[in-house]
């Protein structure tokens, strides 16, 4: 296999790649140095190598080429915008796979706005779903901070998550039905538009959040819903976590589902977005230990968001759950609250790096698990700093440890298994997932081993064989 | 195997039966005439025969009946309320398997109002999980006209719909973990209460809708929601079912998350209605081709739902969608409405026996199944009358045919076949499902073959061999 990496050898002196080559065209089969841009993963931590990267132009080409690795036993790594986090979607060491880029099925089939779906190809930007939503007047709601990279097909392989979970769902709630290449290469077309369906296994679910690792997802259906008529933030100032927890619950009672966002910041997050954009400021006099993003979607009108907003507010003041309290009267004022809730990415990644968790536990559970763990991180790495934020309504934190002030990050990291397995235990120990939006990949792929059952662990893997008996589909990720 | 049929073995003469009874006792083994009641469908068309019925007490205790018979090759039917419509919860004519009846499972573990989760059992009634949700001042949406009687276990494994799909989804979307017991008597504990969980195959859609053709599911999470602070309905008049549509889009754009109803009614079911319960009357002087009753659940107030509809119902008939309207001003008036729909099935049966399909199209194409579709039906049994009224929001109709008037029903019954073949082909060519709600069971078992392709079908398979090799796991059902 060495030898096929670093020869790059030409088409015409391999039997595999001219037959890849006769189903795509020359220029959309790719070998050597051009094949950089699909080797290394987004966060620029691991590089692979590929026999090739293969470029199909639809679905029946995907197909082919499938065959043809199933004949060979050539593995097969599907690929989108290969924006993902935990190394999926980039091939091993080895360089015996082909990435196969989804990228050139980026047609959107189909919008019916009367069956409120879309149908579009895995190789679509989310963006682009989304404009042809709202080209139709509705709303396709998942959203991303990578949709202008990401495809749908990898939001589906993903199960992704996003700031509109809480109202809409996960990637896996949002799609009616899958067009998939099965691992011996065969078009499963289970493109059903439908809200009922009971007529045999769940399929769709199957691939969905399975990582590639089935089967390809080709193309979907995808649930659309009405545009909001408006949109209001607030931004709430309290002391812990048990306040904005009870916040929520106000929250979810008064507005049901019109609450799309509820985002937890600690007082630590917003003092890094401060120092590093001063030009963002947090609306109130003083500093408070924490803050809640709050946003309603409103299918009636801006004043009607802004009242049933300004009764939660003053509810809360009311029993005491909330320091202090801000309604955005405008837009700009909206788009700033919210700007200090997208720049603590960057604010951290300015500061130094740190060790970084995705993690969800019960809601009802947040408050203590955060307490117990900080306490039992601050044990074991006296003067750590948790820099910790995230989608609270939905469970889902990013729980990041960055080093003691002064403590080059360098070697803070180097702690990075032993603070993994603090955080992970302790998200175990509360009924929690060590990976909410992010998938396995073949990051997180030996950790789970830890904390899944023999019992889950051998249904997955008796799944897996009976899908793809060869083991040819993103081998050494998920399992 | 007729042997053990009639001879109905005594404990003590069978290592098999002594071995389960050593698990539940005496009084939860069941042989004999005494299985009578688990042994016949809900609608009393099928009779099967058994080895046994047995009663385990907790998961343990189905765990080790499930290992007797994965050692001794024992089929097992799964039950819960045995309230099924397809034949996929009482056992075949061979009297091999034994029935498991889930009944005695049926604690409520947990109530979360924080986390807004309820774990529950699988024999748990619907109405007792509704009712300890409803105690802890949340709502389980889920609802059914058999809800006094049916189960949870059985609403997972047939993915029940109900009729609040157009709001909270199905019995899928309400689900968040599972606990069950696999072919071989294993259990796997898959009780998690999370929004977000990206940790590998998702086992739990695969269990539910796989009617206990997997595994046993033994208990669940299940998503809890506010209780709506207002429920208000109104009855709309229109000419057909185009007109319908728009009506969903429109109330779909102003009402979005609060639109919780939305049911069609042609004319001929309501004159059924009145006919043989003369104190329901619809509430307009006229009469009117079709009708749709529409439902908002709301989280603010009586005064803001009804506020709301009113404005759908003028613009509604300032565009001309609609002949009438009337918004119910009362809980008396919203329950006469309401009476007119549940009132429907009781009609018919009255009337006598129709031919019924439980079908879903795609929203959008529902107009034009009708209207085609009722003329071929017309074409091939001239002046058969079409009783069709159901779920439009969810793209699901009940389309029933009844016998031309003055021909005898059992003599019209004797075309079902050809009935059943006109309308799924039907549904098939309009994109839809033959099984909207209810399931395959034993009953569409051989139908479903003709319009699922052979690769989804060899998934199937495939699935069904690797969980359940031994083909234990109520055999002869789904597949």
């Amino acid at each position: 296999m060495n030898a096929d990496v670093t020869a790059h050898p030409h088409p015409k002196n391999d039997a595999f790649l001219a037959a890849c080559e006769a189903v795509v065209g020359a220029t959309n089969l790719i070998t050597g140095d051009d094949m950089a841009r699909y080797l290394t993963d987004w966060r620029g931590r691991f590089t692979g190598h590929a026999r090739a990267v293969v470029r199909p132009a639809d679905t029946a080409q995907v197909a082919a080429i499938v065959r043809h690795c199933h004949e060979r036993r050539v593995p097969v790594v599907p690929q989108g915008g290969n924006t993902g986090l935990v190394l999926g979607s980039v091939p091993d060491a080895s360089g015996a796979a082909i990435v196969l880029s989804l990228a050139r099925l980026n047609r959107i089939r189909e919008v019916d706005p009367v069956n409120d779906t879309l149908t579009a190809e895995a190789g679509c930007l989310l963006q682009q779903v989304q404009d042809a939503a709202a080209a139709a007047g509705r709303l396709f709601p998942l959203s991303l901070a990578s949709e202008g990279s990401c495809t749908l097909g990898g939001n589906l392989s993903t199960n992704a998550g996003g700031t509109a979970v809480l109202r809409y769902g996960n990637a896996r709630e949002l799609a009616l039905g899958l067009e998939v290449v099965t691992a011996d290469g065969r078009i499963w077309n289970g493109l059903r538009g439908l809200r009922k369906d009971n007529t045999g296994y769940d399929l769709r679910n199957l691939f969905i959040g399975a990582e590639g690792t089935l089967g390809i997802i080709t193309a979907a259906v995808v649930k659309l819903f009405a545009q909001p008529a408006a949109r209001v933030t607030a931004l709430f100032a309290l002391d812990a976590p048990p306040q904005a927890l009870s916040l929520l619950a106000l929250a979810r009672q008064r507005c049901d589902a019109t609450l799309t966002g509820f985002e937890l910041m600690s007082d630590i997050c917003l003092q890094l977005v401060e120092k590093h954009f001063p030009q963002l400021r947090t609306p109130f006099n003083a500093r408070h230990p924490q803050y809640v993003l709050l946003e309603l979607s409103d299918a009636e009108s801006d004043a009607h968001a802004a009242s049933l907003l300004e009764a939660v507010a003053s509810s809360a003041m009311a029993q005491g759950l909330v320091r202090d309290a801000v309604v955005a009267s405008s837009l700009p004022q909206s788009a700033s609250i919210w700007a200090l809730r997208e720049h603590i990415s960057m604010a951290q990644a300015v500061e130094g790096k740190n060790i970084k968790h995705d993690i969800a536990v019960p809601i009802s559970r947040i408050a203590d698990f955060i307490a117990e763990t900080d306490a039992l991180l601050q044990q074991a790495f006296p003067g750590c700093r948790m820099v910790s934020f995230g989608h609270l309504g939905d469970g889902n934190l990013h729980y990041n440890v960055s080093a003691p002030l002064g403590q080059d990050d360098q070697v803070f990291l180097q702690q990075q298994a032993a603070v993994n397995l603090i955080v992970h235990d302790q998200v175990h120990k509360f009924g929690g997932s060590i990976s909410a939006e992010h998938g396995l990949g073949a990051l997180k792929r030996e950790e789970i081993r830890r904390y899944k059952s023999g019992t889950e662990m051998d249904m997955m893997m008796a799944i897996k064989r009976a899908l793809d008996p060869l083991n040819l589909m993103n081998p050494g990720k998920v399992l």
